[in-house]
């Protein structure tokens, strides 16, 4: 299963709206007959890239697969029927799929059809990874992460306004890894007046690009064309809208209000936002309660405290009002310092 | 070696004005016969007590000793004679003393007592030891470490002003033990009159509490009273200073200046000095390029900009300008994680 989960997060950010799902077949021998990984744009699903690899030495052995197989026919038959078909013996999942046109009716295919099922392997694990895709099918939101690049004292900029680069090359290629396994990238509409982002994956090799999200209420200018779409999440529709400035997405009720932003995105499908700013937007995510995961990269340098904060106002009073994260781990990007914390 | 120098280590913030010394001696079959490092107050020397521990075994035996060992008569008798005396066989040393009374003189009388001497075994790591010892000797200035307790924003309260507490029971007990390890902990004018700090080591046992310094050209409040000496760094005679204020030293000129108050500390044997803020003085500090270790406690929470800043104001224009900190490594402190740069 550690093996199959893997497999799985090689999809995380080029599958949505579908789950990233890994799957690992034994033959009876109990060796690797096959292996298989949800593709981009979420088919062929990892059971049937696995399966197809495996053949006839599926025939009596083990499938270890990191999400129930689904149990409808949508734009694919059910995979529980194709590890049926296959006469596969047995079959290892971490976690049951919440999609409600699956939700434990998958597991009960193949228990019908004389396989033996064993659920639950590794579950904490599987939930962790497809947290983006359950937080969509069960609440109607995205998971999101917020990335911060900032100076040792919060700081994203020097008083007079530099701020290119405050990390260096390493923690930047990181933020492309961290982007390549979101499904889209999330910036205020002040950053995206101030800096024209390209937003998109460089350096990892081709992949489907994360959606360019801006949510803003005021006019937006042409971001560089990178082929990847730009959505402008905005309160009402934009007098000022135009091809090139992207698809148009008015938020619920004409205003621009965080929930109603992240519940437009994932009902485009969207699991997995990557915010990269700015100090607003931040603010009001956080605020909002809406950050699953920080990803704060520390330069190690002091700018003061005249420079830009990476964080904008929040109005807090007591400390106990404060939003809280749980240190998950650290590591070095060159003389930088990533520093990983999930909400607690 | 590695022996010695964790013997050392013990007498870090215990022994100024004296440099905190390791030694083991070996007998001549290889046993460890005495181990000693320099006790509080910076008397009896390392070697002192590793000798009479060993007594008769310390003949034809080895010394590791982190320091030189002295050569001339202070308070006590020369180390380098005691050594000779005892008729050890070889001295292993880390690295010469810098203080002009001995360097290299000690080695120079063993030598020529013919005893076998060897240098700079771990030299790397005893300058890394003696740094506030070497820094005071040769530049008159002490090491200077700043700590700092922060949100992940590097603020250090609510934008209502609450500050306590950011960090938790573990951090906090990281604070004594820097303290411990500190000859001086050294604060702003601001945080006195806020704060009322104690500022001395506590729960870790007996000993030797370092002096409080506070650097400010105004009236100051009497600190409650621990034992620890209370030292006034203030421009000039300070009008209101009385007994329960402590010793008013007027740095140079009559100015408040950083380097003339470090310079008054080192010139009174101060060794290593511990700030812990405020924010005003550490932006002082770091923008005169004085600290030299920054150990920064990052709890898990948000304050938001609004939030009172870590560090004051610096004014820095280009990036390129500002202080740089190279990353020595972190630890978990129960939720919190610890951070430790110095300066690159
Ligand atoms: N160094 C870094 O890592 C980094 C990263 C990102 C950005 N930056 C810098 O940050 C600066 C921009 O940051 P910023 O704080 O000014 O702007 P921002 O956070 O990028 O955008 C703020 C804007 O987001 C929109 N918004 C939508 N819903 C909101 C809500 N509920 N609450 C608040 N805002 C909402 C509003 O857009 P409208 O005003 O359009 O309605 C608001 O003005 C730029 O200078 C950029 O270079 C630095
Ligand atoms: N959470 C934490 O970890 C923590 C730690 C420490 C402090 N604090 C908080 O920080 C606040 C105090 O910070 P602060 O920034 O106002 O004051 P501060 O840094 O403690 O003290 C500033 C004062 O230091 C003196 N000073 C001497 N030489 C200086 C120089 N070259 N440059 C600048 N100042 C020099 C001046 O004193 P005079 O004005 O007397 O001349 C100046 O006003 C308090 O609210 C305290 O609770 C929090």
């Amino acid at each position: 299963m550690d093996h199959a989960l893997r497999l799985a997060a090689r999809g995380l950010g080029n599958v949505w709206p579908n789950p990233a799902v890994g799957c690992v077949i034994l033959d009876a021998g109990g060796l690797v007959a096959g292996r298989g990984w949800t593709q981009p744009g979420g088919r062929p699903h990892a059971e049937v890239r696995a399966l197809s690899q495996a053949g006839e030495r599926a025939r009596g052995g083990i499938a270890f697969v990191t999400l129930e197989p689904c149990a409808h026919h949508g734009k694919t038959p059910p995979c529980a029927e194709a590890l049926i078909a296959a006469g596969v013996a047995h079959v290892v999942t971490a976690m049951t799929d919440p999609d409600p046109r699956v939700a434990g009716r998958g597991h009960d295919m193949l228990r019908s059809a004389g396989i033996r099922v064993t659920e639950g392997v590794r579950g904490t694990e599987a939930a962790r990874l497809n947290r983006g895709f359950v937080r969509r099918v069960t609440q109607g939101l995205p998971l999101v992460t917020l990335k911060l690049a900032a100076s040792l004292d919060g700081r994203i900029a020097t008083a007079s306004g530099q701020s290119q680069w405050i990390t260096g090359p390493e923690a930047r290629r990181a933020v492309h890894a961290l982007r390549l396994s979101h499904d889209a990238v999330l910036v205020g509409g002040g950053t995206a007046r101030a800096d024209l982002p390209r937003l998109d994956v460089r350096g990892l090799g081709t992949m489907r690009q994360p959606v360019r999200a801006v949510l803003s209420s005021g006019p937006l200018p042409v971001l560089p064309q990178t082929g990847a779409p730009f959505w402008h999440l905005h309160g009402a529709a934009d007098p000022t809208a135009d091809g090139a400035k992207g698809v148009v997405i008015s938020t619920a009720e004409g205003r621009l209000d965080i929930d109603a932003a992240l519940r437009a995105l994932a009902e485009r499908g969207i699991t997995r936002v990557l915010c990269e700013g700015g100090g607003t937007l931040a603010a009001a995510l956080i605020h909002a309660g809406r950050i699953d995961d920080l990803v704060l990269h520390s330069a190690g340098m002091i700018l003061g405290g005249d420079g830009a904060a990476a964080i904008g106002p929040m109005s807090l009073d007591a400390l106990s009002g404060a939003p809280r994260f749980r240190l998950i781990g650290t590591r070095r990007l060159g003389p930088d310092l990533e520093q990983t914390w999930t909400a607690a």
